[in-house]
């Protein structure tokens, strides 16, 4: 645990450089809009260690694969999220001594990350002789208009009066870092540059894979403030600069504001992307420093009037929570159906791909409940857009059906491990759940027509081909996966992946019947689903081997789960932990200990089809036996152990999942974040403390409280109603916005009047 | 299959240029003395493809490990045969035009693979304008003087007066193909050059995996006969060449001889390197180019004298086995007791490495037959000289004892695939068999405290350590393994590698007996093993879970091999074959298809444990489901065929391991040969065929003849006796050189007397 920045409800605030710790702080540092995003990298030079990373959304490429040893099947490529022209840079000479923080003496330094408003700060004063600057920064990367990003640069002379040179500058020479083979993915396609102005457009290059090519155009406008003395400007391969030399007086603030205008092919003809970019620099200049700032941080207000969780009484639980809707809402805030969230968001390029299972597990619960029904509607519509890739994916195994990949831009796989790619297949299934929980949760079962069956239907055939048919045991089997404890790998009859399969052929048959009694016969008709296909299926639902120890009472993980030499954690030596750092991987393979939720995750998931008795029996089977080394898996245990009455459990859960980052628990944030299981720490407080629950179109809660908080109030939207619940230690207020409707409060039925709310007090 | 040789006896005859499978005719035509190796490289230029090989014996380079996502406990490096100097050289023009065999017209060609004698002859015709060239050219690497290469590149113009230009050159810079980064694994030390002479001194590159480097010197003293008229010498970074011109009339002959001495820091100091090799040279020089000829083939006289295997009415029988035996002794002929066999030999470079559990498994069994007893137990002391490596290996994994590597040239593990460098560990019981296989063959018992019971010891404390005791069923058991079976892995209980941990357990308490007994008590006492641990390994071999289905009266493969779809390899598709070309690796894994013998590998080392009834179940049970596609696992089904008396059955795998190269079955031989499994043909006809046994320090035979051989001789040494073994339709013919001992024919005692044979009838 390293903890660099202060507690605070609103802010992270960092008041010391930190030299050693600084790509930790870089990433802690991010911001992004959706559209762009970027790692907290200074503007100026820095000569120390650091990560140079801005993203743009959407914008990938495909690695050629790197392997010891080619599978049959495998990716041909690692598609990555690319690092792309650095377009904050602005170089700062104090007459003609360049800044630099790492050389420089740094007589005061503060850093500030607004989550309320979404700005980075920062202010600092650099001692060169005896001459002293202070420098202030304001950077935001608009809500507002997607496509701008804004950073105003305020140099001071302290007690000079000298001359300040300020080159801002567009810098397309930029690599990734994890390159399989150090190559470069970006040509230049074009730079031009003017006095105040600047442009590079850089295309990723051409790939033999088929996967398509971006161009991204970056144009600079800049204003100054003070008096120019000289202006210039130059250019060399993918690379332009303005160098604007201004005099200044003792204690006279000169400014530059630099408006960075950022378009790609992803939205428009490439012929237009300088003509788009131009236009969003002219209104933007148009509009002021000031009212740009305004319109970005009313955007984030907004998000927050919507999504907000206050926590009265524990302040590192309130910064925790409010970093991780932070920096998701910053990565994803579902404007556009073509995106995903990737593991880093903007924050790193590590993991590669777009889209993991991740999003459906653990994102669309969130996004359904804090953002409108759409967002979560388009990242179920972005898996729709992908099928062509997941039939793709099938095929190349010998399947029929739909796959969905493990890692994905396209919907075609792009991760290159065979105990993942081709066997943790009980993905597939959260992709089925994902279509029940959107439409269980809004009500709007035009979906499944619209899109939900295709999906549907197409990983249910990928099922109903991967199983197998046990003669001598009269059973279906399926052999060969990994289930979501990536600890173990290649078992057979995985209960999850069982599970979920059966579960999928279950929902689509019923689907199907919904369908066909709601005038959507030709629909189905379209599918060329024969008898036999569904006989098949219903087969299959009645015979699937789901493994179950009668002694114990417990779902068995796998086959031979139960063979091992089982032993809960806490007989572990503290030095054995992590497993993944201090054992060979053969080891962590055949012990009992868990990574992740897996016989959980599917009481998770399917919770109203369990009761409380076997969801205890399973949680106090395997919990003991999980190291929680996934960032995925404490949220989902800190849900169930609330459910159980496991209070303490639940709150050690939840902390370990809220602060992962701000207290880099997993000590490698300076990677980047980790953007998917931010989602975590919300589930944990709303399914978990507050006991949200929507299963059977009914929305339910039964609410404890932490020991050690005061109070805590979330939002959520619901099928039109906006609903504040707050708890404390006496009492449940429950208030919304919305027509009359009736839900469930510790199991009983309540209504909640027109825009009204109800208090009852909390059960103990 | 591919065959671009004419079938003959001793002989491989190639009358037209392949440029388009230049490479496998290239990995054909290797030449090797044990020491060196070469493929069938041409001397002069050649601007086609091809690929240039020769190799030094126990040099090699550690190439930074490349996957593609790491695990926990990897090897650092995938150790590599590396491809060094090119001292073949010889470029040649006539009047300033070069030969080119890609682009002149060749109006004849002829290349030749004397195995009788160990040399490589081409004879080739050349037209360049007018002027029809003769070339005739001999090579040989002596086995009389194993730094020694001798090459007499004679040319004849046939029709025309002309200038003759000979360059020969040592060239240094040369590059694996396989490269993992695209390094150079080589500097250059010294070069020299002079007229007539050469030196080139190359050493392999620090690393910084703290493995040794290696030193290799080439001088080259080159004799020329004609009338020279030039004689320059030059020298570039990394190569040196003499340039000699020659005029020669119509008719006559240009000979030129190139001697090349390698001498390598593995034997000499570093700055003897040079002084040796003018040695070697000098000595040579004097003897004479006929003399050197004649002490080389005379030295494979003597081999084949010891070991040849005559079949007669196969014409192409008998060529596969010679050509086996012939690759197999240019690879290892046991003088160095730290080298091993590699799987490609001197023929190429893929697969790396330098020792798998082939050598174990398939070769020891053949040079205990056909070399002096030295040789095969070198291969054991090997083995215990890279014992220390074995204990860094388990302690690598967490785990006690001695684990040998999957592939290694110091032993320590240096492959990196965690399936089969974490799990593949069954070859750790290869390890002990062959010290009980040659203890047993041999006599030798002093070989047990000599070497044996170290590596005994070794091994058995890894068994202990890695298999782990379950409570509920009261047995130990052996999780997460990968059996001989690669088509599955990370599997329960592999009946195999349970079967062959027990044995290791029982044998080395035998052995601790036997040496408490003879006086070795102090030697016993040295390895500190307590009553416990002793206690324990008795509690194993007691209690180990060895899966066996009553119904069917089998051994299960492992713990969940019965469940999957069981269906015989002749229900496939032939557009499906082969499996690993065909299908993604996910449904190899959980298919029941085999690629090598399992459970019957088992059944092949531990066949006097097992009756006829339980090697016939398990057979017929196996056999339809293996698809043989390691080139190991025909030899052993022929050898178990034969003996359950499925004649055809075992002709037929003989015959895929036989002419697995000659006729290029598996469609890779372009890579190099398959030498580690060349074995597999001498197995099949001397255990399979003639039913050779030696368990309980027994030699037996219970031959057959195929249907369509005519007689079929082989030689063995059996402890100190020489062996011949003759049998035709009609009868069995066994005579020896040696005293009167007695064997076991068709299971009745037989006395053999000294100096003499016995003739029986052939069992029908």
């Amino acid at each position: 645990m390293k903890r660099l920045f202060e507690v605070n409800h609103w802010k992270i605030v960092e008041t010391k450089l930190h030299k050693e710790d600084f790509r930790l702080a870089e990433s802690m540092m991010s911001l992004g809009n959706g559209h762009m995003g970027m790692r907290g990298n200074f503007e100026e030079s820095y000569s120390g260690d650091f990560h140079r990373g801005s993203y743009i959304a959407g914008v990938w490429f495909p690695d050629k694969t790197r392997v010891g040893w080619w599978k049959n099947g495998y990716p041909e490529y690692f598609g990555k999220v690319i690092n792309s022209t650095n377009f904050i840079g602005i170089r700062v000479f104090i007459d003609d001594e360049e800044i630099d923080l790492n050389q420089s003496v740094v007589t005061d330094y503060y850093r500030e990350l607004d989550m309320q408003h979404g700005t980075l700060t920062r202010k600092f004063t650099i001692q060169q002789g005896d001459k002293l600057t202070n420098v202030k920064v304001l950077r935001f990367l608009s809500v507002a208009e997607k496509e701008l990003a804004v950073i105003q640069y305020m140099v001071t002379p302290m007690n000079y009066d000298g001359k300040i040179t300020l080159v801002p500058y567009l810098d397309g020479d930029i690599r990734n870092e994890d390159s399989n083979y150090d190559e470069d993915f970006w040509v230049e396609i074009n730079r031009e540059v003017e006095d105040y102005y600047g442009l590079i457009i850089m295309k990723t290059k051409d790939n033999p894979f088929g996967t398509p090519t971006f161009q991204t155009a970056f144009q600079m406008q800049v204003n100054v403030s003070g008096k120019v003395e000289e202006i210039s400007h130059s250019n060399q391969h993918e690379y332009i600069e303005n160098k604007i030399m201004i005099t200044a007086e003792k204690g006279q603030t000169v400014t530059l504001e630099k408006y960075v205008a950022v378009t790609t092919d992803r939205d428009y003809e490439a012929s237009q992307l300088v003509q788009r970019g131009k236009e969003v620099l002219s209104q933007s200049i148009e509009k002021g420093f000031d009212n740009l700032l305004k319109e970005h941080q009313d955007g984030w207000l907004k998000r927050w009037e919507m999504a907000d969780v206050e926590i009265q009484g524990d302040a590192e639980s309130q910064q925790g929570i409010r970093f991780n809707l932070f920096q998701l809402f910053s990565t994803y805030y579902g404007e556009d159906a073509r995106l995903n969230i990737g593991p880093k968001g903007f924050t790193g390029e590590k993991y590669g791909g777009a889209t993991y299972w991740d999003t459906e597990a653990y994102a669309i619960p969130l996004y359904l409940s804090t953002a409108n029904p759409e967002v979560a509607r388009n990242l179920c519509i972005y898996r729709h857009h992908q099928l062509d890739g997941a039939f793709h994916n099938a095929r190349q195994q010998g399947l029929k059906g739909a796959l969905y990949p493990m890692v994905t831009f396209t919907g075609i796989e792009c991760h290159n491990e065979w105990e993942i790619t081709f066997e943790e297949i009980h993905r597939n299934g959260a992709i089925a759940y994902a279509v029940y929980n959107y439409v269980n949760y809004t009500g709007d079962r035009d979906y499944l027509h619209e899109y939900g069956i295709d999906v549907l239907t197409g990983i249910s055939r990928f099922w109903a081909d991967r199983v197998h048919y046990n003669k001598m045991k009269d059973v279906y089997m399926m052999h060969g996966v990994t289930g979501p404890n990536e600890y173990e790998n290649n078992v057979n009859n995985n209960w999850y992946t069982n599970r979920i399969a059966v579960w999928t052929l279950t929902y689509t048959l019923e689907v199907i019947d919904y369908l066909l009694k709601n005038g959507q016969s030709d629909r189905i008709a379209g599918l060329s689903l024969t008898d036999a296909e569904l006989s098949k299926w219903i087969e299959i639902t009645g015979k699937m081997y789901l493994p179950y120890d009668k002694e114990l009472a417990v779902f068995v993980q796998h086959d031979t789960f139960l063979d091992k030499d089982l032993m809960p954690v806490d007989q572990l030596s503290p030095d054995d932990r992590p497993l993944n750092q201090k054992w060979s991987w053969d080891k962590i393979l055949r012990s009992c200990f868990i990574k992740q939720a897996d016989v959980l995750q599917g009481l998770y998931f399917l919770n109203h089809e369990y009761s409380l008795d076997e969801k205890r029996r399973n949680f106090e089977f395997y919990e003991p036996m999980t190291v929680h080394e996934s960032s995925l898996s404490p949220s989902i245990h800190s849900v169930l152990a609330a459910e159980l009455g496991m209070e303490e459990k639940a709150y050690e859960m939840y902390n370990r999942t809220a602060r992962l980052d701000l207290d880099n628990y997993n000590n490698d944030t300076e990677d980047g974040l980790h953007i998917t299981s931010m989602t975590g720490s919300w589930l944990a407080i709303v399914q978990g403390f507050a006991g949200m629950r929507t299963a059977n179109e009914t929305l339910s809660f039964a609410p404890f409280i932490p020991s050690n908080w005061e109070k805590y109030t979330f939002k959520i939207v619901y099928r039109g109603h906006h609903i504040k619940v707050q708890v404390t230690n006496e009492k449940v207020v429950i208030s919304q916005e919305g027509s009359a409707f009736s839900l469930k409060l510790y199991g009983e039925d309540v209504q909640l009047g027109e825009n009204s709310s109800i208090e009852i007090a909390l059960n103990k």
